[in-house]
């Protein structure tokens, strides 16, 4: 982090405009997979509908979906989520859709793979609730048309946690939402993006957003899976922001790490389709997106923006709204003349 | 009741399996809609959007389809449904599919039409929570997005509760799952059913059961909206069931007619797609199809079938399962750079 917060400082000796101009990178339109786990449409397809099952929720009610809607932009719209029984998470659920270009995932980083990450959820206590990853198999091995899906995808007998988690993996490497009129401006139509757009896009860059914001996906430069870039945050603390957000309650990546220097670091997000995804930050105490770059100027740049500058650069970021794919809704296996939701 | 009570014992005498076997009636392919209400595409279209926004909810965790899946039977699964903060309902959800051909809603018929039902959940405490309906609206106005779908579907100035109750409806009326076996035999593809669901047919005609299942949907004659088909349930109670499965303990629509003779007196449900609507009954409390058979028999007609004749009734509702229509998911409108669930 010591190289970030050097590049965060030294932004605006570092880069000229013209530098800066030359490193905008379009998201691309396929992910990378890792070597154990190429995504095959069969994957996919299994992936998908395991995605939308609130069957592998104690209650039934919670699935993937439920947190990290689809439908929405793959999140849950509030400040954190909900689990079963009403039960309240203490972070803010990020966003699924582009999740394949993180080079770890979760806020603290705790899973190095998306197929990690798809195990955590479903024995949280707060969030899927399932007592463990066996019972929860044991569910899906209840409902009968899970195997054709399974065998498909991974042969015979291959109805394991481990081929689950692969499964939606590869489902999710497939949430990408290309041609943003940011992307088709790099991409060199120079109309796809308002004029105030190109100027806050200026304006994120001569602040020193960049530093941290980065890359096709805004959250840092293309790293190896399991690397992880991250970000302190806050990095100035000495602004009315902290308190009036609680920014110091949360240890982030040291509650995994349990390392001084790990305190209060956190993933830096993706800022993809940020205009779908309030409220903001880890702890999703902030309800607007203009008062969230404030904020981040300030704690992470030290620096105040004018209210036109502000302006610019939230209409610069919904330049980074792409295309949704439309999808078909998936059918969920039946369990013919039972349930295995019964009490 | 009277009427339907006497066609049940009587209906071995009155019928002969030849005459019943001519009232066989497959399902329509399109719904009725009321005149108030003509469906149209861009009705369905802003419907849809509505019954998959989870904002209609206090919590934002719960969309007409939370109990209601359209990617599975039409309902969760769960003995009673789960509303905001883990809340639980009195009763089972009944399957949206093909509630169209209902001439009124709810267990206990306390809504006319499917208008009049979509209503009710959103203020309902334990289901999706609004203080009331105008700040269910309150909420819909604020997401900019829904304003264009609203004006093609009402005209301008149009985002009222009746006109969001107008739309759910419409959309629901297309929910319809025909080409089941049953239906292409009835049609006069004599291969549609296995011997056994024939032999099941037969056998749920002769048991009495089409006193009450009668009808395309297996839940009554066609009647005109806001009427109702009604049954006592349990109607013979002196048996091992009615303890067992707590049957007494709900009054159905006598809660809402206060009247004694309604008392048990519930909606008679379809049939349609059964197999995928497990557990049974209004509170949900049997979670197998066979038993649900064995206990219907029972209780309203004072019979107890062999093993063999529930095997062969079961198997002839399994034939009731129709083709689910492949359905697009909605893109729920956004609130650029905001939420409406901040807390």
């Amino acid at each position: 982090m010591k190289i970030v917060n050097t590049l965060v400082l030294g932004s605006s000796i570092l880069f000229s405009h013209a530098a800066l101009a030359s490193n905008w990178q379009p998201l691309p339109e396929t992910a990378p997979a890792p070597k154990d786990n190429p995504t095959t449409a069969e994957k996919v397809e299994l992936g998908k509908i395991l995605y939308f099952d609130p069957r592998f929720s104690s209650t039934g009610t919670v699935s993937c979906n439920s947190c990290h809607n689809l439908m929405a932009g793959g999140e849950d719209q509030r400040p954190t989520s909900m689990g079963v029984h009403g039960k309240m998470g203490g972070r803010n659920a990020p966003t699924v859709w582009n999740s394949a270009f993180h080079s770890v995932q979760f806020w603290d980083g705790r899973a190095n793979t998306l197929e990690d990450q798809a195990k955590g959820p479903v024995t949280n206590p707060i969030e899927m609730g399932m007592k463990d990853l066996d019972t929860a198999m044991e569910r899906i091995k209840a409902i009968p048309g899970y195997a054709k899906y399974f065998e498909k995808a991974f042969g015979k007998n291959a109805i394991t946690i481990d081929n689950a988690a692969k499964a939606v993996a590869a489902f999710e490497r497939t949430l990408i939402t290309p041609n943003s009129p940011y992307d088709r401006y790099v991409k060199g139509d120079k109309n796809a993006m308002t004029k105030q757009q190109v100027r806050g896009m200026n304006t994120f860059a001569a602040t020193g957003c960049t530093a941290c914001h980065s890359g096709p996906a805004f959250n840092g430069p293309t790293m190896p899976l399991g690397q992880g870039f991250y970000a302190k945050f806050p990095t100035f603390t000495d602004n009315e922001y902290v308190k009036k957000y609680d920014l110091m309650a949360d240890l982030g990546r040291y509650e995994v790490k349990k390392s001084e220097s790990d305190k209060h670091h956190f993933r830096v997000p993706t800022l993809r389709n940020i205009t779908d995804t309030a409220p903001y930050f880890h702890n999703g105490k902030v309800a607007h997106l203009d008062e969230a770059v404030r904020i981040m100027a300030k704690t992470q740049l030290n620096k105040t923006l004018s209210d036109q500058e502000v302006k610019d650069i939230v209409a610069f970021l919904g330049a980074l709204t792409g295309e949704y794919p439309t999808m078909t809704m998936p059918r969920l296996p039946a369990t013919p003349g039972t349930t295995v939701l019964a009490e």
